[in-house]
């Protein structure tokens, strides 16, 4: 049943050719039939600023092409991720505009005025290594509209770097510590500020780290208050999380 | 180095007894030493409405009642996780304005008038056995001076009991979301709204649960955006931060 | 909004007081509004002979037998799990038509006259200590009308007591496999048969099977075509399932 | 010992060649020798419209089409499953008449005339990542004569575009649940229907997923009645138990 | 269909009351009936000096205590194994002749003369704590007839205290060698004979073992050649396999 | 201290150099010192038929053939596993007399008449994949001068298969049984013979096969008694032992 | 083979009754033989100061006095781990100079006085659930004769805490670091100081910290130089390890 | 904060413009602010010898040489890891001093004057596939001026090889093991010595070695005293603990 249905069986009702028990019969089962609600949340997202996602990976250059088309004819901001160098190529061949991040692996193309927020999301990240996950954390959450301020390599082995930054940590409204190895990068951080802070393992280590795991186990075991966590290499999920909850101070509802 | 051999620097560095340089030299060590940190994060706490937070779980009843003590002695509001009945019990002995939730296992005391924030937070649990951690969830949140609303019982197996509340749900300005077996609660709700959740897996089910395992491993896999996790059984941990999401709604900043 | 308010809704659209697109837009919503679907599931379940289930693990002894009798007020068919002996004994002081199974740890009222189907459910059993999980099964496909055999103790190290039934074997409409240790009986059965075949891991054996992880992952990965799996131990789940199949059987649709 | 060896003996011991105590101990020995049983199993095989598969993985492109030829030269309908696209070209070239799904990785010969029944198998799959897991359980079923319908892309996380379509899932005799992720789509269907539901974890996903273990455990530890679960990525699994179920729809026993 | 039946049926072929057709048609299906196979196999267990195995584990005293006297009655030597001190108690208390071994856990009624072979089987243990393993091997294999020798607390820390055992060990015909923790032992006695060795990991130690897996992957990663495992604990089955192995000594064949 | 320093030693004692008590303190430490023990081994290899082995993986074809010129220069017979297509054509290229065997990537080289015992070992597999697992044991027990009979594609799915070969299983006096998927084949065959069993698990399966661990779990759980296990797809340890088995029957001690 | 044995064959020797060959050819396998090394190493723990260690888990009460009267009279210090409440009590009832610790479940006597080195061990621990093991470890060292200075309640949740004893902590000579949750300590405290660290996982933790899992896997991950790890609440063998390398500081050599 | 803006405001201290209580204000929150610490620890690491460590691994040949560049620059030792081919060559031709390593993957570029110490550290390892992660550790202690013996292919298997030195090992100051498969090394080794020893997982190993897990747990579990354990393959961690170790031996302190 769509729309038109639901209106006709409306007027059908006004016109007396069903009867209100009927009617209300039939409104039981409304739940699981489409009232082009997929059309209500498309709306919403473009109101809102929420991007338009495409994750690339296991996807050709041309169906990512394709995708990419559709989004961006529905108007609003798009994100892809996960975009292998000649997805990305092929996307800024056919939008100039494209905003492509080698080393995030993302392109981003805006279509709608950014509105900041006057908060902003810190992106915390422990080494080099991290960066592919952070970046993708860090243009994720500006394609939503958020103010970033980077801290990168300052991992816990040499302390001194990351206290160095404590201040400018505290006036983040929400971090993002992006950390692998051992992942203790999150407890630290979640120690010095009393916001709250999105934990992203990532897959750098070897050996015992199986694959993120480590850092991941050591994320969600953290001993300071106030820490969540992602899935590992997951910065998009970080970011998006974060610019979640940035808006909340923007908006203050 | 404390307070008073700081202050002795000084003066006799605007005596003239050492020089400037000396006194830099002795700067360059400073974060290494004993300033009364403490002190200064214990007036922030107290401050700003965060609770003084005891562990008892492995705690004897006499060191329970013994660090409550002084912790109500500190003027803050106190939270006691884990509690046993006993010590419970003899907490609510020795203070009688202390509010015992059995079923959370904490006991809570409040020394501080609470500065209600508008919006408030959603506590969600699947089923009656994730009602302990959803209530140590709500508690946290309370005494931490947040307005709290519960749906009990939705669990997916029965999708209408959730989408009944639906319209509710999307009104919160966080969600913390608590599942065990599959945990595929957080996923429905996390599709639903578009504020942040915290999904709180537990260690409800047998078999290849895996004490929990299984919950966390879902969440963390969430197919939904906005989603984070936190430890299992962690009630706590996702009261604290979705309490630290909420108070930035409040301040704007 | 209830029914009531929707069929106040309705009359105020055919008196004219709002109009066609005002209901449209009320419409949209109702998914996410109660409008007693509980109540349909309820009679549903009655009218199809499902059992009203209550698991009985980490409930008080007050707590079961309120339960059952909210629902053994509901008119249908009652099935207790895990139900300690304790629980057992107060249901069957306050309900003496209940029907207690020690070994399977539950307790079944039958309120509904049985309307038995012509095929069968087979129970099949690797050894004494799978037990208790293939009695679980079992009276969970009784209560749901169904008829089941039950061949115990025919574990793959002696295949001749196994073979010795095969012809009883290939006449089930449907088959419950449980074993611990290897689970190696899941696949011998479902060589011998060409008939759906549930698998149900125990967590009999020591050391390395893990608390049942090698027979689940012995069942997942069987060589034999048409072998399905359940949770370790999770008797019930394997019933339930059989009697489903089985009821499909009977209605032929 | 074969039949003919077989009917040797009964003939010399009718002649009195042998005694019956003779005969009696020679039979004692008889299930561990080749009776042609096999071929009984193969004309039964292609008496029901059971598929001749062949799993193409590790198998070079020679070795397959040889397979392929003889199981051709049985008369039955022919399945392959996880056939590269050189296999798949291969099998092409010298059967015309073959059927390839290059989504499915499959190649179907039929070589017998469906018999399709009356009831359907709903093929229900969360993302597009999932489809070729999916498409291989279609293609299994419908080569074993079942009608199929399909639901694509009706994930968790928008939950309406699958409540859109409840009617036509509880319509189904039997349903193929496939996702990957946090795998929640089996719950929420289980809780939609009351009809066999068959879980299909796939290794879509990253990070904490481990290769379709975190869907795997969700499904295992669903929280709706009427679940069972197959192998990771195991479509085939999934396509033949759904097929085994309806038929028994079919024919009624 | 049992001996009787079948003797009958070919009685009435001889008389011609049935043809050959029908008498074969008939011994297809014998394998799956039951023939008295497992008479055949009880004999052949008794002549062979296999004991009459009882896994007492989850069994109350009473049906232990029944168990075996159904064991005794039949006339071959019996074991019980992780015997509770009550139920060898009972055992001793019914069978005065009863040999319990509280260390092994074991009870053993012996009932045949010995037949005692040649060469020896060495039960090696690398610690205090793996004791009970180590003698449930060394009961297994005597009640086979097997004669033992013993070499206790030689673990690898002192390399020495095995070392000077070495030309004792090289005379085994197969050695058992039981050790938890890391499971070394097995490695460096595989590398000083040349006989089948097999190891038995234990679940003596503490946090990363594990429960035993350390020593289980220990020893089925052995560096050495001929060394293979059973399962955690299982002594019984490595004694079991050894006699089997010694056995073969004897007989030549 | 080689056994010239030893001889003089001795000899300087005999010429009273040194008394009685200093030859003994130096004895203390002997053990640690190298008295060509290797040498010994050598001899004792090369008289008992071990083959000199060389394990491929991870050597390039130059060190490959470099080592199996050293092997064969010592007069034994030699056994080279895991070569690579490359590494088993260039060493036929310098050894004509080499045998390779593509399917278990081995190659041999028989410098000593073999001395075949009586007996013979079962080498058992479930499915073709398992094939190049199960020949590395043939090749492995062959160039031991064993003799072997194989039995392949024999998994319990078809049991029949299996049974139609038990009488010639049960001949065998060791038997090595290599199985993937849920590896249920070493269950079965453990229950049919009553001869020592080695099972090996092979990464033959997909999905929660895990690489092989669900079949290696299964093996070391076998509900059968005489089963012992050795590491995934390793045929050569299992040939070896099976071997050292078989030997152990030729000899009688 | 005993010592007496040696020096006969010697004598034999000089005397001429064996030749040269003769007494090589026994020397060959002395290493295997018991020459008394056992009282060298005995010798060798009581001239260095190495305790005699008794692990109590496992064993009676009464057997842990026998085996500490047994030490105890060989005239060393003794170390008691592990100690049970009773049990450490009826150690203290026989010897009166027993040190009981009972948070570190530890029993000492010294039986030789201690030789302190000029440098010492620093002991640091994250919260007061790790006390028990950071005991444990203290009290290892120091019955082996070494200073230690602790530093407890130090987590890197509360930075400064740990900061403000950096000098300290760059003062000791090696430092063992024991932490449960997500044991972030080790790696903040290894970037620190330039000194080896031990670090201890603790089993302190809930949900998935999987019973030290978490930590240890952090610890073996981390991103600071110099620092190795022992196994999950293992005081024991951190104290040991770190006496030793700081003895090594006290000798030079 | 600065040291001129911290020199600014103490002048304005002396002055009089601030007040003592403000300048104690301010230096509260120092250990936040960059006071050139990082300068300080490139100072001492100079001093002491310590390599500059560059990780190769996911850095391209271009990023590798440039960051090689700034670090010789620096005027300390060079340590390079994890160098491919590509890498290491390209350095070399850059700096022709370079010394590269191919087995142990590193460039080592010495512009410091070696002051060796008298005592050294031993590289024990396995087998000849561990010598990769052997070498590692080796360059890393040899960098940081410690003298090195090593000790290859003495595998468990073949004790004698390893006993033969075991005079040798007893004279290290620390011993670095190298094990794959079983690890079984480690426990030998330390047993034999009384010194610290590191023990070094290696992934040597197939199938149930799951990437050096069996090694590592093994090591981790080891029964002798004196063994701490470094993450998978970490032949630097190793060598650079042992380092920091023999480097107490030296100093003394």
């Amino acid at each position: 049943m769509d729309e038109q249905a639901l209106r006709a069986l409306l007027e059908s009702y006004r016109s007396g050719a069903v009867d209100l028990d009927q009617v209300v019969q039939r409104m039981r089962n409304l739940p699981f039939e489409d009232l082009g609600f997929a059309k209500v949340d498309h709306h919403r997202a473009i109101r809102c600023g929420f991007p338009e996602v495409v994750y690339c990976e296991g996807k050709t250059v041309e169906q990512v092409v394709a995708i990419i088309e559709a989004k961006v004819a529905g108007g609003g901001n798009v994100l892809a991720t996960r975009a292998s160098e000649s997805a990305a190529g092929a996307v800024a061949d056919r939008f100039p505009q494209a905003d492509c991040c080698s080393l995030a692996r993302t392109v981003t193309i805006r279509q709608r005025d950014p509105e900041p927020c006057p908060g902003h999301v810190a992106i915390v990240a422990a080494g080099t290594s991290d960066l592919p996950v952070a970046e993708e954390a860090r243009v994720t959450a500006e394609i939503m509209d958020q103010t970033t301020r980077t801290f990168y390599d300052v991992g816990v082995a040499g302390i001194h770097r990351l206290l160095a930054h404590s201040g400018e940590l505290q006036a983040a409204n929400v971090l993002v510590v992006v950390a692998g190895m051992e992942g203790a990068l999150a407890s630290v951080v979640g120690g010095l500020v009393d916001r709250p802070v999105i934990a992203v393992p990532t897959s750098v280590g070897y050996g015992a780290s199986f694959g993120g795991l480590a850092a991941l186990l050591a994320m969600l075991n953290s001993c300071a208050s106030g820490v969540t966590a992602v899935n590992i290499d997951n910065g998009f999920a970080a970011g998006y999380s974060a610019a979640l909850i940035n808006r909340l101070a923007q908006t203050g509802t």
